[in-house]
């Protein structure tokens, strides 16, 4: 990854009704991709529009960022979806926000699910192919962990003609198999901005990344996912950003 | 309307989950136009795909059945939405549906609003007007009920450049005002077949309608809703179409 | 079971808006315990008053059915709830049909859970023990199946002290280790009276039921469980209340 | 109302799932009546409990705080119900809380509804009598607007033998017909503490109101409602309590 395709892709468009979530109007200038929720884990029609306005207005690629259907866990709980169900489930949300962005002209540019969903695609091909077949009709890419075996996604994804995406964390520390350390062991989240633009450099500089307990992890990421989600994470995106020499 | 330009249109897709509503299987090769629900108050993705796929099979121009949210009421119950609310919650459900049309290979034809926001929008011309500008975002037609003064709504269609297609409902009595007899007052749903043909010949060839008071009114249709929702319908339906000599 | 301890029971209450499910009105004259949904698989808060109302009407025993949340899969997916949400979240379900069984002046008198939350409080004991937790705050038995080895529930709600209500099915084949045949198994649904009637008799009588697979087992039940939603398990119902000589 | 009579009431648990709103935490110490959200216009099972668990440690009255079915919208729309739909909408909710209550060993004490169903029921006397229908199976005063003329509200309530209790705003302008003003008029919500501390001691000193276009307005009220959902009304409610003379 060059400097000049060093990508940063975020979580927006979290609020719903009349709460609020996150902090996308400040978030928004400090990235490249916005994720933006489709209604079933997290936003409403409105809250999606504003997300979408406001990306336009930055000049901000959108992706669609479904999940099961599960407002009140956020769409952080496993849910035993038939495979045709997730299927048309992801069909619905994302048609429902690429319906959106056309309303704004412009236009949707990649999908990453949310979530359970997220993890479990990564566990199950069943799921991942359901969650691929309905990424087909959208002729865009899926988005997904930069796991260290990419051979069966990108398998399952070419037989449906699905270019992936590969996304590595900027704050989030890593076992040595590749996996994300859960968030509840201790240094699973990196809290400084020194420890993420360090692991952000690594990153894109060699394609190396340091694991939780001492090991050197190769991971090929085509995007770095941050967080937005409160006050604090903005002035860590600002200070990435400058690291990086990323203008904007 | 000539023969071979009566279409007739039908609400469809409205189970839900687990429970069953109408007979899509038998009505849909006995109609032209169906009002596909979007999932807001019937339909869910997997129902709203099935229901799409029943249509392409049976060649079946495909419409939106969009709807205040409200599933446990159905639909019918007013919900008192911000203009720019109503706005993006119909372009969020008709993208929805489109997107599902579209992974059919088939494509989105019209736009039929549900229910009390059908009712209200021909009350309220602020409704009418957020109704149709979401319309404008899908280069279809909005179809409303044929009233006797169609003007106020052609001047704010036009001004979205959003064509409109009225109907005339086939087993509803209508009032002298144009309007359709309450549900509630007798005689105010059509219950036998020679009735309903005989209104909707009227229709058809003459452009006129009984109204349940005895007067005469002047009623230009481009279709005719029919129901389909129990088995007894069906039965009219069928009746129907040969007495109109409709081949299918 | 002697004769006069004969309880049937049965699923009740699972219409849902507009949606109807079940023939209620049919199956109440014919059952003891009424298994009513709460409002989070099926049913809302008329639906629930309604089948109260014909439950007192008939004279019949109410017990709450709470579920998952998940109208749209009808409480038949597992869902990855924390131990402390599910309590309160049983809680809350089987509070609000309290009360509407006290506006009816009549009372509650069990809990048993609905299809995935059922199932999976038998497979797991910390979802079984959340659901002990809850139903512990209304002083009623805790309805679930008559499996072979009953002690580590029983251990379970005895520290929290409450009763267990063992269910057979009279309608459902089972498998040498107790369990039911799952319902994609050929015969794992019994079709005809006879078969059923065979069934409760053999349990009621003996305390045995044949399994799919030829061997005889053991199960003391408390109460049969029986199911009446289509218009065959109506006949079926008549017939067994016939053949057991149970008098309403 | 003398010094020790003088109760305040506030909205409190109005999160939602991962949604927080409100300062819960900052405002239970501050108040003697939390009206608690039941999960129809936000809340949710965990969130109550933990509300009814906050209100136990501060020993503070607790209230049922029903609404129309709308998460999205957060109860603030008016929705066209049935009047039996709404009654036993309200009886579903209070029962949800009312379980709650009893498994932290508490009490509900009075039911105030929210939002686009508090000001309906104030202008509309069918479902004024729905809630007051629903109020009656829990044997606890309903709370409502301290309106000038409380006569037809008092028929109503005498009727079911349920109690009323009357609330006035402690940061709301009156009009001279003894409304509220609209939000969105300038000067509707007193903004500094001054103000509020000047119109409850008015109110609760002489049962005047100074309103909005400078008459001056007789109400009796029963109990002061109260605001906590920033940071700024803590203070204001802090210094509220102290200018009040208020031990807690």
């Amino acid at each position: 990854m060059s400097k000049q395709q060093i990508t940063l892709n975020c979580d927006m468009g979290e609020s719903y009704g009349q709460w609020k979530m996150g902090c996308d109007e400040d978030v928004m200038p400090l990235i490249d991709m916005a994720n933006i929720a489709c209604g079933f884990h997290a936003s409403d029609p409105k809250t999606m529009a504003e997300t979408v306005q406001l990306a336009v207005q930055h000049n901000i690629k959108i992706g669609a960022h479904p999940s099961y259907p599960d407002m009140v866990g956020f769409g952080r709980r496993s849910l035993a979806m038939q495979a045709d169900e997730l299927t048309y489930s992801v069909i619905y949300q994302v048609g429902a926000l690429k319906a959106l962005c056309e309303s704004f002209n412009t236009e949707l540019c990649y999908i990453k699910p949310h979530g359970a969903l997220y993890n479990d695609m990564l566990q199950d091909h069943q799921i991942f192919e359901a969650v691929v077949d309905a990424v087909s009709c959208f002729n865009v890419p899926l988005m997904m962990l930069a796991v260290s075996n990419t051979q069966p996604f990108l398998d399952i994804a070419d037989r449906y003609e699905v270019p992936l995406l590969f996304e590595a964390f900027a704050d989030r520390a890593y076992l040595s198999d590749g996996s994300l350390a859960p968030r509840n062991q201790i240094g699973a989240v990196l809290q400084d901005s020194e420890s993420v633009i360090n692991q952000v450099k690594q990153l894109t500089q060699f394609g190396k990344i340091r694991t939780l307990d001492g090991d050197t992890l190769t991971l090929e990421a085509d995007t770095i996912c941050v967080h937005g989600d409160n006050p604090h994470a903005v002035e860590i995106l600002t200070q990435l950003n400058h690291a990086l020499g990323l203008e904007r």
